[in-house]
């Protein structure tokens, strides 16, 4: 039998806090064909509430340290404000978007994350996809709109980096759904020259990714994107792409954007 | 054919903002068997979010004006913190949840309330239930955990009476299922005596109502609930109960509280 297509959209902070830029995105996302789940990151909404409610937040290796309060105020903003306006949006557009974090419907199981030296607080890693549940959803013809927030389980919510949470739904769902991957952000790809859109490379391999790392040549910021794709593919993830969100057509179709091969 | 049975369960905001009754609560919800859909209120966090955030609250007989930052606060605190706060609990309690907002599956459209007068904000008062949409959702097994946060179908989110969504949702899926709407709060059913709650009446038709009415033997506060729940009934809601959070087994076994019959 032949697996039916299941697009995996994850869509980075800047394009959320920029109103004009998401509602592009958006209407992209809302013509693309057949079943999908955009995966989306907080911005800087979260990063100004917490100014304003006076709650010190702390970034360690970019990530956040979640405290109590810092936790309350991710729910509020990734769950809530982000992902109800972002589902609104998508009704308006005829698709017909559900909103979840982890904890709804099951859909994503973490576990706080230990570390030997740093308290990262109420930060999890994923241990299991619900595929059963999000396909249930899917076979609807709902399109899934997922915020970073999980559950253990247990009854506590945690902050979850949505990088990984894409790449974790796209590798489970590989076993029922032909699966494409696409991290949409705001450069063009992954770049020769950090500072110039135009030096997309079309294609990397692991050959050509190790080159490009003994090389220097690869912006480290980029590092951690790649390893998740390469990871991604080894695990049965159909294709993974890398490239502008306002391009996503073009991300799509394969003419723009920077594809992960095996 | 003999309809499934539904619970439609309101909780309002007192049980919400208590940690320790909510627990009991959910647990009492979660032993609930067969299909089922809780409403939650929003309770005094919005209300505190809007005071450390001095976006100053105006309220017009008991409805909260809505302009766009308390929008903001109440769509963060509704659907964000509380919603999911409870999904989690559910789920540890072996309740398979999902929260939605209205905008999600698109189960409650709404239209920006008019009045000649006052100027409400974004408050929506609601024009479809999508009944198919949660029947969808009910037939895989999920639980419905509804805020009152509904949208427009043009992208815009709306501020909805909890109330009136539980009563819309019962009316609406009477078609599909045999709907038993339970109003659960602080007090233990429609009291002849407000402050004694040993002073609970049972069971109220319409010519007792109207009675009780003229009367002036029912706390006003009571009327727009008891208004409500005759509405559902003439609507094809199977049965109507009022009474304490606590007692959820109770209510729903008919033991406890005020049964509103036809």
């Amino acid at each position: 039998m032949v697996k039916k297509l299941l697009h995996i959209i994850k869509v980075g902070g800047n394009i959320i806090d920029d109103e004009s830029r998401l509602k592009g995105f958006l209407e992209h996302f809302a013509l693309l064909p057949g079943h999908k789940i955009l995966v989306h990151g907080g911005g800087k909404v979260a990063t100004q509430l917490a100014r304003d409610l006076q709650v010190p937040q702390q970034m360690v290796e970019g990530r956040r340290i979640t405290d109590k309060d810092t936790l309350k105020i991710v729910t509020m903003v990734y769950a809530g404000l982000i992902n109800k306006q972002v589902v609104a949006s998508l009704q308006s557009l005829g698709t017909n978007a559900i909103g979840l974090c982890g904890a709804d419907a099951g859909v994503i199981l973490a576990h706080r994350r230990t570390h030997p030296v740093i308290d990262y607080g109420f930060v999890g890693d994923v241990d299991e996809i619900g595929t059963d549940r999000i396909d249930g959803l899917l076979r609807q013809g709902l399109s899934l709109v997922v915020a970073p927030i999980t559950h253990d389980g247990k009854g506590q919510l945690l902050n979850t980096n949505a990088d990984t949470i894409a790449q974790e739904i796209a590798r489970a769902m590989s076993g029922i759904y032909h699966t494409v991957l696409v991290y949409s952000f705001e450069k063009a790809g992954v770049l020769l020259d950090a500072d110039d859109n135009e030096s997309v490379i079309p294609r990397i391999d692991p050959a050509l990714y190790r080159e490009l790392r003994e090389s220097g040549k690869i912006f480290a910021g980029m590092i951690p994107k790649l390893d998740n794709a390469f990871q991604a593919i080894a695990s049965g993830v159909g294709k993974v792409i890398i490239g502008q969100a306002e391009n996503l057509p073009g991300l799509v179709s394969g003419s723009a954007g920077t594809t992960i091969m095996a």
